[in-house]
């Protein structure tokens, strides 16, 4: 069982840049490799992402791209710039048209597609944001079908106010943002591995009939 | 393997008070109790619980009580009434406390003593501030070393302005936060079953020091 | 002196698909029209607003054209359907692009363009978010140069779960929301003239100065 | 006209005990004199301020004897430490109990007592949350009564991870923080004796009627 682990680029910067969030995930890559995960990562500003909340917005639509590879990954993680103190804009986007997922339920048991993944986020700035991106991506992962295993995230950021970025500041000899970097990686290979073996048995087509049944 | 749940209720009202989150508890319990797992339910505001962010703050601190509780529980649920838009200043407080989680943890691998439970939240208001309050907590509890199965949440507000709460709005007839109550319970079970089979083999001290490897 | 109040719609909606936000903005207008106030509603999806945080992003950014009908304006509203709890994506991208204003200060005394405006912000959704979006733009509102008056706000949602939005839901009915949008207006246009006659006479390059003297 | 500026120190150290955030006030306190303004600092933990959401909640609940003193001043400060990426739990509580403002308006205009005072914030914590707080707390604020002018606010954080905080810190010295500091208090300044001069006409009473019309 080789497990696949995709990152969602949610840098502002255009394919090209330098990113310091691409900077950031390469080392979160690096842990995978380690664990033998295959790693992907998509930069989100490379793709034609139409505004909306369905997997496929329709004509130059490239979201449904997106869509197939986290099909195909066990884990997903989230990683976005900081920019006015929360996640960015194309985070939020993403977020935005991941609630597709509700199109595309189990038959037997009404599990989204996502239902047996696992997901974590990165969030790195030059400042201020990060626990606040974070709690915001985690809501909408927990919702949207994801499994979040124990500190499933980490983040790097510097001193009040203007100052250096992921890259410049060595934000890769950070020793605490390394240490979240492992336990992160760590605990989502476990997590998916456990519940590779160990699905959701939950039925909601069953549950749904049950809620309409104690709500009368 | 009987599993045990406990709910600490974050309600601004005193005890003996009628607390429209307890009522909302309420409905969880029973769907914990057709699963066959012990509830308890604690309110916050019974305790003199001292300001700080360690697990015990002297003389008439009553938090290391909750802590014990903590400790043989399998399950935490936190349950809070929305106040301002967000969980209210006890469940805020508790939070802090529960920062003293790091003072206690396993010599052979450095997790804390919640490592291998699972967690979840309820939000009841009249209004505005569910989802806010669910990521503020969901974060907290992420970190401070609980696993998040899917669907970890549920809440219920009515719309915009004053308003009827839980009870008097008859909360516990809305599908809507029933369905997500009963996903939540059966998730949280399932989740917390699981890890007592599989839990995390990540060793916290070693990965301290690969960090510090790392970033030499 | 007629006052301008720009409304920025950042409906996720594409122009010509009925955007909820759009009637909630027209009975803003109204009491607007009743005081004397010009109004113009530019919705930002009709609109190619590239990602970056400066006021021109190059080759075919239309952004631009929106900065100048800032500068024109008196009065700024951000009006936003709530997404997962929280702004549109493009309300924050608007936000990030708005960073743009410190390009562009006034030589004497270090103000943005901005200084001597104010604003307000309305949320609408079908459910829960709108505290939680308002905190997030009166912020970025706060530190982009905007004053914001007293009670600077309106939002209208409804229950927990799927449901009705503005236009179906007769949001325009609703007492709760309607107050607030009188409110919101009467204070935003009080707190225009006051500032038309009495001006921050805040001298931002001098008080840098003063901060590196305090920081030595 | 001597204006009086009160600052509401949410530290959850007890009195006695250094805080950071207390530090930090002083520096803002100094810039206040410059500028011929009475200040005072309170507190919080050294009140017994109940939980609740009025005004007075009976038998030793010394809040009814902060409220005097928000009634006297000018200009409000609410200055907080983060925990947990948030501001403390005592800054939420007292958000809470602000609420009881409602309890006591004008009765020709409706206006609550607060309605002609400024607020501003200030937030230091060791490392990320900055943001979040002053959101949230200008949010409160700004429903509450309160006028915010451009710039209301200062933040002193360090790295990611544990670390030192304001004081040994240096944050007195940190160029940005202070920069904000004598912002802030110029425009709090300013705004202040602008509302003395120019105080909203703003009839609440008749907002409301003209809201109840304008629902049917």
């Amino acid at each position: 069982m080789t497990l696949k682990a995709l990152f969602l680029n949610c840098t502002l910067k255009s394919p090209g840049e330098t990113s310091n969030t691409r900077a950031y995930i390469k080392n979160a890559e690096k842990i995978f490799h380690e664990l033998g995960v295959q790693t992907e990562v998509l930069r989100m500003s490379a793709y034609n992402i139409k505004y909306g909340n369905s997997s496929d917005e329709g004509e130059n639509d490239e979201w449904p791209r997106i869509v197939k590879k986290i099909y195909d990954a066990d884990i997903l993680i989230i990683a976005t710039p900081i920019w006015r103190g929360d996640r960015s804009s194309i985070s939020k986007l993403i977020a935005e048209r991941m609630d597709g997922i509700w199109e595309d339920t189990n038959e037997d048991n009404g599990q989204y597609f996502t239902y047996n993944k696992v997901a974590g986020v990165m969030v790195d700035g030059n400042e201020d944001g990060a626990k606040k991106s974070i709690a915001n991506i985690l809501f909408d992962l927990n919702e949207q079908g994801f499994t979040i295993p124990v500190n499933a995230f980490t983040y790097y950021v510097g001193k009040a106010g203007p100052g250096k970025s992921y890259i410049d500041a060595k934000g890769d000899k950070h020793e605490f943002t390394n240490n979240y970097i492992l336990i992160m990686v760590h605990n989502l290979v476990q997590m998916a591995k456990t519940l590779k073996e160990n699905p959701y048995g939950t039925d909601l087509n069953k549950l749904k009939l049950q809620a309409k049944e104690m709500s009368k």
